[in-house]
């Protein structure tokens, strides 16, 4: 399999803008090789079968959503709710990625090999998130890292999707999801 | 158009099967004349076009979440937590009318008519939700719905694609949101 890291982010990059524009329906490698004005078959080199493709672009996703390393605050002085504001700033900035997330997991409960692959990037995702926010000396631990992620992921649905009530006060809300979500300090 | 009831609900349950173990890619009135076992032609008598049947759909799937009139609990006495578990309960034993959600609202974030018609009938939904909420005595009011609305649908998304953590301790999980997400009384 070629090695070149910078085509291979250019070939998920281009997978992903496919995903989110159109939907999994149109997310083929011929696709992925137009988007990213490359030829016919250079993404099928990269990536040989479309689970491949897939778990591979669910992969890029978090590479892309990390915080730069500047973004993240240092141990202990962090407050919690700059931090989810943060990362909800940093999705919606990037729509794509989160809605091509969403598709991809979609795509997941009816693909078992595709199921595998993505749980063990959202596994490894998830506890890197445990980790920085025992580190950042937030209150809660894994089970309220938890409980943020489920909340941000149906606001951030609400944000990229259609809305349930006119998307009112997102900042509120992040607010809110934080200071009750995690434990008083 | 014509207007039997009965033959709407066949179609449009129908469509949800199909969407649900397809995805939206699968969805034209073709698959679900066969999938309902009716007459090609019929599905689009009643939903002449792809955007009025997917928003036939999503329409459906709140008629099915909606509780039986029994298990709506008398004003003042419910527990949230009871509330919220019997709705996590009702979404997750019939997984394809959730999941069929996620697909069109993803599918609304592509297509403005559709977006249009499904806001509609999420915003009926939760203006529902919170007239049962007050009518029922819970602690919060609009504000405390929406969060929960959008920590359920994170959870929804857990139990039902790909988890984040191997999906441990739901009922755990599904107690401290309603703890923690609504006011103390």
């Amino acid at each position: 399999m070629p090695s070149n890291p910078t085509r291979r982010e250019t070939l998920t990059d281009a997978g992903l803008r496919v995903l989110a524009a159109h939907g999994a329906r149109h997310l083929t490698h011929r696709a992925t090789d137009r988007e990213a004005g490359v030829p016919l078959g250079t993404t099928v080199n990269y990536f040989s079968t479309r689970t491949a493709l897939l778990a591979g672009l669910g992969h890029r996703i978090f590479e892309r959503l990390a915080p730069a390393p500047a973004e993240v605050p240092p141990p202990g002085t962090a407050p919690a709710a700059a931090y989810i504001h943060a990362i909800v700033r940093r999705t919606t900035e990037q729509p794509d990625l989160t809605l091509a997330l969403f598709e991809l997991r979609l795509e997941a409960a009816r693909h078992p090999e595709l199921a595998r692959a993505l749980t063990s990037t959202l596994e490894r995702s998830y506890a890197q998130d445990v980790t920085f926010h025992s580190q950042a000396g937030l209150p809660g631990g894994a089970r309220e890292v938890a409980l943020l992620h489920y909340a941000v992921d149906g606001l951030l649905l609400d944000l990229l999707t259609v809305s349930i009530n006119g998307r009112h006060d997102t900042a509120e809300m992040v607010e809110l999801l934080v200071r009750r979500l995690l434990p008083p300090t």
